[in-house]
């Protein structure tokens, strides 16, 4: 039987894993996602993501594809995986696309979403999907950063402390926030890639300048040093969502 | 020192709790709330709510109360409570209140909302919040049975199995439905007081007519009968939030 790639966009939220990628010392989505396709295929599979995500963040569609010979059909594994799956991960879409496809090397660009409740009070119903932040935000001072990271550009500034890949520059097509009703702030991030951390360290940042701590000018140059040490503390990952992926 | 009447409105998630009251085999949000307010009058505390809350059910605005003789004002409280109670439990206000009022017993009525996600597709983030139905609901029918719970009434056909008090006649103030954008529907019931588990029977049974298998009139016949093997299936506890207490 020839080998078909069967691709998954998937939902889960992160508050009870250790990330998507399978780790030795913490239970992984990724392990739980494998696991119940095992059940299904008979043997072991390895699942392919868009990218990881790290603990506690969550996703509305993650994108991940495997190898398969087999009759099985992709809405049977749809509904076989939904049917296992425990209530906190979603199978959205299962479908069979060509050979060439790979989750992550054919992604065109990503979508994050970051989530802040500015209000005076926490919500405990929101405390595992996003940042309380009590003092009030300017909002506008928030947008003119965030405009400011548009373009293609080296986010050397904004990457994990530690990881120096060799290559930090990726273009932000969509970097804009959005004032919910009920104070909730989105922060929506569209790049052909993103740097490891380098929502939350940006989130973290322009939050500052929302907190009239940086103002835009002080934020390019903190995007122009290049330099991780300049820029602020790293968001809370509970707050951060992928959204879509796109090909 | 003069006795002082501390009464408390807090929040909680009752996901991981086994309701509002004292259990021998598990751990209930009175007996937490009772183990902080101890640590800081330096001796056992006994809190009077306005009800207890089943298993699952959340609270936006549960009221309570306990005696005290001491120094600390109720803001003291506040903000000492919220400092030790785990990340589901919130005391929204604390104040001082006459000595003949009760959590209970001065309560003039009570307002709980049921929430309902009625889309193809179940929604992980909202999984311990809502009761979710695929099927299609007729809001025009539910709402034309709530209409009928309005007035003083027997509410026995909707009390618990097993639970029959004396007087199951009550008072529905205000019993409606409505739809929000993104396929949540909210069922709102103010009453001067509830039987055991109404909310949820009454629910699982409108839903009987929102899915065309109940018509008005059956419901008016099943709320008639005073009979609670007539009426539907309980609805889940998840979907339940208790509002208000109004005094």
């Amino acid at each position: 039987m020839d080998e078909k790639n069967i691709k998954l966009i998937l939902a889960y939220d992160g508050t009870n894993y250790h990330g998507w990628q399978r780790q030795t010392n913490g239970l992984s989505i990724q392990q739980v996602v494998e696991e119940k396709i095992a059940i299904m295929t008979d043997g072991p599979v390895r699942l392919h993501a868009s990218g990881r995500t790290d603990a506690g963040v969550h996703a509305l569609g993650q994108v991940c594809h495997f190898p398969y010979r087999g009759r099985l059909t992709p809405a049977e594994f749809r509904r076989g995986l939904n049917s296992m799956l425990p209530d906190d991960i979603f199978i959205l879409e299962a479908s069979s696309v060509s050979p060439e496809f790979h989750s992550r090397y054919s992604a065109r660009s990503k979508t994050y979403e970051y989530r802040i409740l500015n209000t005076p009070e926490a919500d405990i119903f929101l405390r595992h999907y996003v940042w309380h932040i009590s003092r009030p935000l300017d909002i506008e001072a928030i947008s003119e950063c965030l405009s400011r990271l548009i373009g293609r550009r080296d986010f050397s500034s904004f990457q994990s402390t530690g990881s120096s890949v060799q290559n930090a520059t990726r273009t932000m097509h969509r970097a804009e926030i959005q004032r919910d009703p009920g104070g909730i702030l989105r922060m929506i991030f569209e790049a052909d890639g993103f740097l490891r951390h380098m929502v939350r360290n940006i989130v973290g940042t322009v939050v500052e300048a929302g907190a009239g701590k940086v103002n835009p000018e002080d934020f390019s140059g903190i995007l122009d040093a290049r330099d991780r040490s300049l820029s602020g503390v790293k968001a809370p990952a509970c707050g951060l969502f992928l959204v879509t992926v796109t090909y």
